[in-house]
């Protein structure tokens, strides 16, 4: 621990820089998500896609009971990304913006 | 490219790298989070810390700018984990699990 800082301000730190970590992976995988809408507005291919959700979910769910993670919030997790990827890939289908 | 993946498949297979790593990371904020409200609990401090978020926000802000990611979309981020955070802190208060 550093001299003088405290254990709260130790954790903090630490909660810091793993958050500026999501921030990149986010930040990396939307933009991935903005090719992909790209190549679904090119060859015709619907925004969201069900059944790719569902394996989503299935796989993250299982990763997140082996990292000790509840899986039910890794779900919403989950939701609440491809939700802001959909409102992408339907501004990038109508052309405003993105 | 993988023979015969579409590029679909292989910019679902990256997204897939990337949200492994999201889980893990979440995971491992949430041990130190959970730390956190051990502490609060035990030294009387709220679970809810309103100067400190004001501090993570204009923080993740700025990264998400820095990655070229929506900024709004980095604050609704932060307050969806904070959100869980507190939910988890109230429950180490009370006693009933973690």
């Amino acid at each position: 621990m550093a001299k003088g800082a405290s254990p709260l301000d130790e954790f903090r730190k630490s909660i810091d820089n793993l958050d500026a970590t999501l921030i990149y992976i986010l930040a990396e995988r939307f933009r991935l998500t903005k090719r992909v809408g790209e190549y679904k507005r090119d060859t015709g291919l619907p925004s969201s896609d069900k059944g790719r959700e569902a394996q989503q979910i299935a796989r993250l769910k299982a990763l997140a009971i082996d990292a000790d993670l509840d899986p039910d919030f890794a779900e919403r997790f989950l939701h609440f990304v491809i939700d802001e990827v959909i409102r992408h890939h339907e501004r990038i289908k109508s052309g405003t913006g993105e």
